[in-house]
């Protein structure tokens, strides 16, 4: 089997005013779907970050990508990073945003797809089978702004509640997740307090301010939550203030922004910084790097969770079938899908029961392509004229006097 | 695809007397060789350590692996784990012998090989693509005894030199291994000395003596062989002493006998006790967890090499399609397989040129069984009365009076 063709689509999705310690999202978040054709008549399928720098990388590689075979997924990585290494053809600059472990991993997901539907077999299976057939997710609560959707402004304790029960009404959520670094600590804390009084001690809950506080309020917000989370993400930025706030957190501590590839993990671990990594096989290097990290994470005695962004049905189902074939992702995932209301994906959007995602039946990733879906998310980002993301700019057109805390709050 | 069969055959292949720290190779070596078929009439095939212990193993866990699907491998690992943990069946004590990651890697083999021969494709595609084509291998010398066999007498620094002038001659390898631990510790530094006055600076040599010396002795080799060595292997045992030596040792040490699971890991790597680890698909858990080694050591910054034991075809096979598909082996690897010379594969052995030999070309694992070698070598076994080695009373045999050195000499 040959690669004959990579095609990358551009696409912008309609997202609600969900607030972070970035900013605000902007009306329409970017993702780049990418379609690898075969000589055997067969496609697959990938999808990735947004924007301008995947573009320009996804082109920088074509040569190393077309004529190749799909199995032949380590060479192409080893091409990659020597590529990014080289930082030739005008992918120096883009590469900050979109290096070569992103950019591999939507390749490899896309290859993998092909291989599937060419064998017969789930994305899975090829990754060693399925340690589960459903995987479980947790809420994904967002304070927000009120917008062209149906949940209203979300800015308080009790807001949050409201949005944290209509979403597990809806898809049946177990476990809850507030992004938090948005409103004062002490309110996030009682929002996580007053989650815990209305769902009770048997559904998970954890917060993520990314980064946003300082470490004497990270102890301050971790000593009154002793008891109420099942993890604290990221409340201060760097290893070091992690591995600082872990010394003396009551809960375990989880990270998507200390430890963000494999090289992290020394230091971090050296250091104690961090309990649970958070995985997201679009950032780890792909599918069988997360598999990999599966394997480091129960050698070393860390947790491994899943991290997700704005994304589409392609993505979520290859975070099903890697969540599948990883043992060790033994919490459940987070994913910003219900967030988004429009699809790529044939039938439209995959179902969240009792608050998981089967993994999909079909050979590959078991989707296929809505070619006027796609055709129509593509024509609004031509229109739309946003090719970077930056919430930072969107928070300030509400709140020109907005500005970013890392590790000062 | 489903597997109807699982068939373990042991056999006992003509060994010569080879010398190690552990004693004497007995006359005959112990394998197990796999057979795994399946529903479409294809059979895959598995090599691994033989003697009673793997015979029980397999027998306890069959029932796990007949009527399973082989792509279904990590749920056969988790099932194989749980089996080992409950100790059930009488497996409890083999077990000490023949593990879960050892049984689990010979089935894994098995099902690769089928998985690749019903899709046309090798087994090192499966694994992520070969990053490399042709394996390089170090001769490796050992001491021994005169014996049914062309090798005579080596028992000197000269002797020893002549041993690797032929194995250079023979298969043109690059690298020199010299297994040590046989010798006064003097005599042994002396035969480096002498293969590097021979062979020459460019010719990498390697010295195991399994553990035997002393910490005074391990330093005082260290400091003499400063320069000559590509690394040191195993001089002392435990992860504390190989720490305390490679804290003043001028080369690299190495090791598969301190660090020869993940668990050990993170131990070794925070007590710097080993700069190279030795990889062993049979011992470490399997191919996918060879891959996945060689991802922790590019990340923890260590080096990876290959551990062997005495071996046919199936397992060289094996080892070839293991190490192309893991980018980070970029030492020779080890092998005794020149030493044996029967062979159960169709067609004879395979051949070691340059130094190297090329990742079998056919699907699968690219070797097929000689029915009657494996039936004339089975039998062989039958007749042998061997079931576990023990080269310690071998080697009593020939020297009432000979005892094992472990750090004390």
């Amino acid at each position: 089997m040959i690669v004959t063709d990579l095609r990358v689509t551009p696409v912008a999705i309609a997202d609600p005013p969900l607030r972070s310690a970035f900013g605000l999202h902007a009306p329409f978040a970017l993702r780049t779907i990418v379609e690898l054709d075969t000589d055997e008549g067969i496609t697959g399928l990938g999808e990735t970050y947004g924007g301008a720098a995947p573009l320009a990388a996804f082109a920088a590689v074509r040569p190393l990508v077309v004529g190749r075979d799909p199995y032949d997924l380590t060479p192409l990585r080893l091409d990659i990073e020597r590529r990014g290494a080289e930082r030739a053809d005008g992918w120096a600059w883009e590469a900050r945003r979109f290096g070569p472990a992103a950019l591999f991993s939507a390749l490899e997901v896309a290859c993998l797809d092909a291989i599937g539907k060419a064998t017969g077999r789930r994305v899975c299976d090829l990754l060693g089978g399925a340690a589960r057939e459903r995987i479980d997710f947790a809420a994904y609560l967002f304070f927000k702004h009120a917008g062209d959707d149906p949940w209203g402004e979300v800015l308080s304790p009790d807001a949050i509640v409201e949005e944290a029960r209509t979403m597990r009404d809806r898809y049946g959520y177990r476990s809850l997740k507030l992004k938090g670094g948005v409103l004062d600590p002490d309110l996030e804390v009682q929002s996580i307090l007053c989650l815990r009084e209305a769902f009770g001690s048997d559904v998970p809950l954890r917060l993520d301010p990314n980064a946003a506080w300082s470490l004497a309020t990270a102890h301050r917000v971790a000593a009154r939550l002793a008891g109420a989370l099942e993890y604290l993400e990221d409340p201060v930025p760097g290893i070091d203030g992690m591995s600082a706030v872990a010394a003396q957190a009551p809960m375990p501590l989880a990270t998507n922004m200390c430890v963000t590839a494999f090289d992290h993990l020394p230091e971090a671990i050296a250091k104690r910084a961090v309990a649970i990594v958070l995985s997201d096989h679009h950032m780890w290097g792909g599918m069988r790097a997360t598999v990999e990290l599966g394997r480091i994470c129960r050698a070393f005695g860390l947790g491994l969770s899943m991290h997700s962004n704005s994304h589409l049905g392609i993505s979520l189902a290859a975070m099903t079938h890697v969540a599948a074939a990883v043992p060790e992702l033994t919490f459940a995932c987070d994913t910003h899908y219900p967030w988004q209301t429009e699809e790529v994906i044939a039938g439209g959007k995959l179902a969240i029961e009792d608050g998981a995602v089967r993994v999909p039946s079909g050979p590959g990733l078991g989707v296929e392509l809505d070619r006027d879906a796609l055709g129509a998310l593509h024509e609004r980002y031509l229109r739309a004229g946003i090719t970077v993301r930056d919430d930072a700019s969107e928070m300030r057109k509400v709140d020109p006097s907005w500005r970013q805390h890392v590790g000062d709050w």
